[in-house]
């Protein structure tokens, strides 16, 4: 529990230095929600302080999220509809940097890409596409980095939570959420949860 | 590259060691198509030799994971229609320990989880739920380790790639896959492959 309580300290740290905050691009509503929610809820339980779904609204997905965060804490924020070019130039503005998830990009494990993201010590746009991408999305006027979690095929989801999980040092994962209503005890079998009414 | 060819080297040390396959319970056809591809292709690209559909076929997924192997190589092994029971137990007969992921079970960041499964040394089945799990994959009869990847709800996609990831030591996303037709050469900026005919 102390280890617990030192790693959510150390996270707060952290979050303070750099926030990370993450834009999906080229949802379709319907098609895609199922696999956008995972990454919403990716971003939020990885330690990612809010999601915009760019271009388009999807209320189902907008829903969920405010759900999960009644029940299980935290303050993340859910944005909708912006247009991806809007969300990137005022994210700049406000001095923050992009990082654009792709396979193609520096690979996270063989470059020292996180070690340049981390040295900047800006807050961090995390954009990952789930269509092919406009071409823009590699050009310096959008992302200051293009950073690959291996050069292969794989998903968006799992791309964003080995970025988070990296990004936060494993920190995130012992994050405890304020103002929960559910919590999970941890434990080696079976299920255990403190609800609050 | 020097570094990179050691990465894999370390990795294929690491993979004769403690060998991971991935058992997906719970898919359902049509509804899940797109978000049980994604698990079988972070499966792939994260270092584990072989993805069982358990108890259902989907032709789709197993199209769309032939595929993947024959352009971008390795040696991934895709199995369906097994039922759940069966694949543990054979597991389990031929000496491999099976890991339960779940938002239920011990923190793979605060608790020491990660290294006992490690220290056993064995093969290790990784068990993915989707919809709510029967309560016998929580039991030693099934599961030698209910491992959760923080106890926040999200993704069994983003789970499985952060156990791989960790698992592995990152050592994974350095590997090259042998008899690629596709090879992406990763960079700063733009998209550059090599593609042999």
């Amino acid at each position: 529990m102390e280890d617990s309580k030192q790693n959510a300290r150390a996270h707060e740290r952290h979050k303070r230095t750099q926030e990370v905050f993450v834009l999906r691009w080229g949802h379709r509503p319907q098609r895609d929600v199922r696999l956008t929610t995972h990454v919403a809820l990716t971003a939020r339980a990885l330690g990612a302080s809010g999601f915009t779904l760019s271009d388009v609204t999807d209320q189902k997905i907008k829903e969920t999220m405010e759900k999960v965060s009644r029940n299980w804490g935290g303050t993340f924020l859910f944005k909708m509809g912006t247009s991806w070019k809007h969300a990137v130039d005022s994210w700049k503005i406000k001095g923050g940097s992009v990082v654009h998830l792709t396979a193609y990009g520096e690979n996270i494990q063989t470059s020292d890409v996180l070690k340049r993201i981390h040295a900047l010590k800006k807050d961090v746009l995390v954009v990952v596409g789930s269509q092919k991408v406009p071409q823009d999305f590699f050009s310096i006027e959008v992302s200051d980095f293009n950073v690959s979690i291996g050069n292969q095929p794989h998903s968006e989801c799992a791309a964003l939570a080995i970025f988070l999980d990296r990004f936060f040092e494993g920190e995130e994962l012992a994050t405890v959420f304020e103002e929960a209503r559910i919590r999970i005890i941890p434990q080696e079998r079976g299920k255990r949860t403190n609800v609050e009414d």
